[in-house]
């Protein structure tokens, strides 16, 4: 018999659906997994009694430092800092092989700049922390999006698409995915038009042929136009998108495939998922989170591990 | 027995998929309006001829000057010329109440930007020729996207979105529709996340509590998270949307309903609906183009003048 793969969970923000999502969906996790929530045993307490469920005797944790008064829906400094320690605590036990993947529950971006945490998310904090240029996807089996800028003012993200780092995103890419096949997206309304719409879609075709030159065949398809990519006929075509800003790529993927979307961190060396919704303080604690990301990101976990 | 209404059309680009989709729904069209075509019968029979179709006998023209050969897909300072000439032909019928109604096939940007044409599309023109802030709305019955900077360079939209601009937007909007439930969209990745990841959202969130205010009622809603407002159980809530930029907008539209999708012209002292795709010269002369669109563009023109 095979010893099923050990997964260290962070439990995001205490004061968000996280907490409630992990204990919701415990049972299932534990019949192909065993999970270890990155948690202490008091703050646990607090938020199942706030739940008003029992803690199933097999809930193993992994001790996190801190303690303070979950008040479920509000953003505070130490609810912030508390998931922070919880994901490193995931982030360490990955790193140090006592747990063989990590899959994050949703932080609070402002909670964390509360705290003093000078990262924009777990994807910004995992290249820091591993010095490698970690690649954020998001989707499903049916859509995959790779975002070449994350958590970026859109005001920003013109300036971000330079050649070099085109280059260098797309090697990692296909380097990390083996995908043969991936659309990349324009910038521009129309792609540009032939520069009357903007001229950064030149540098993404050059960064485009030269990193299929140096595959020696087209793996990387694109610039297309953006407002087209994600129609019927074209998502007949590709599974794998990559995206130039966070929205060009999450509105069509949340628009089809809202609720079975996972995120995957790419090119870092530990395996690391996470549900692709944030922390919906508006409905904490009332039961109704839906745990269907979660379960497939602990569910590609695993499978990532193969 | 009522009139049938008159409808001019504009042809588009000639070497592009416009004339072979006029000339396909011809018949369509005609059972519920007169449609007349803005073009010389020269350069009618040369299209013809290319798409080896007869010209129906009813088929009634708007003589537009000027020749040219056409060549199938290629871009040229002399077509964009004369799709210039045949879109002013149709606003001038218009205009002056020989016809109804404008309903336009498209044009491309890189031929009309090749022929001096100052304009970056349909509506920049209208806008221009009229005096008036017209504004650029498409979808379909079940999602109308109106937008709120259009074919602006990505890097240009954030310094676009300034207070005086959106109020004067919405209400013109407000006005023109009279919708009473309208979604508008952040600018930035989750709508800024507080101010984490770009502040534009507290001068939308200004502007639209603004015009509220002044409409007595919340007719305006958002900032709305991008990412998600288009996810099943948000679509239940709204069928109007206003996007901050071109891509915002367009992409679940066109991920969602890109075959029946149509432009609305609001704002403008004249009716105008056109085709929500482009020139397609990659198919163009080789009958597969879809009518579609521009069916319902023409049964929009003539809903919108009852």
């Amino acid at each position: 018999m095979i010893a099923k793969k050990k997964v260290a969970v962070s439990v995001g923000d205490l004061n968000g659906v996280g907490i409630e999502i992990a204990l919701k969906a415990h049972e299932a996790i534990r019949s192909f997994c065993d999970p270890y929530y990155c948690i202490s045993s008091s703050m646990l307490q607090q938020a199942s009694a706030l739940l008003h469920v029992d803690i199933p005797k097999d809930f193993n944790l992994l001790h996190v430092n801190g303690s303070f008064t979950v008040t479920p829906g509000v953003i505070s400094a130490s609810s912030g800092l508390y998931s922070y320690l919880s994901f490193l605590k995931a982030v360490q036990a990955t790193q140090t092989q006592r747990v063989d993947a990590l899959v994050t529950l949703p932080v609070h971006k402002e909670a964390w700049m509360r705290a003093g945490i000078p990262y924009k998310g777990h994807t910004d904090m995992l290249r820091n922390y591993f010095h490698h240029d970690a690649i954020m996807m998001l989707g499903c089996e049916k859509m995959y999006i790779a975002l070449f800028t994350e958590h970026t003012p859109l005001k920003e993200v013109a300036s971000a698409v330079t050649y070099d780092r085109l280059v260098a995103f797309f090697r990692d890419f296909i380097a990390a995915t083996k995908a043969d096949n991936i659309a990349v997206l324009g910038l521009n309304p129309h792609a540009g038009d032939n520069g009357v719409l903007g001229d950064e879609e030149k540098c993404i075709a050059q960064a485009i042929a030269r990193v299929n030159s140096d595959c020696s065949t087209d793996v990387l398809h694109g610039p297309l136009v953006p407002d087209t990519a994600f129609t019927p006929q074209n998502r007949e075509h590709f599974t794998y998108y990559i995206a130039m800003y966070h929205d060009q790529g999450l509105i069509p993927l949340k628009t089809l495939y809202f609720d079975e979307s996972i995120n995957v961190s790419l090119n870092l060396p530990i395996v690391r998922t996470s549900v692709d919704h944030g922390t919906a303080f508006d409905i904490a604690y009332r039961h109704i989170a839906k745990e269907a990301s979660y379960l497939n990101a602990v569910a590609a976990a695993v499978t990532l591990l193969k």
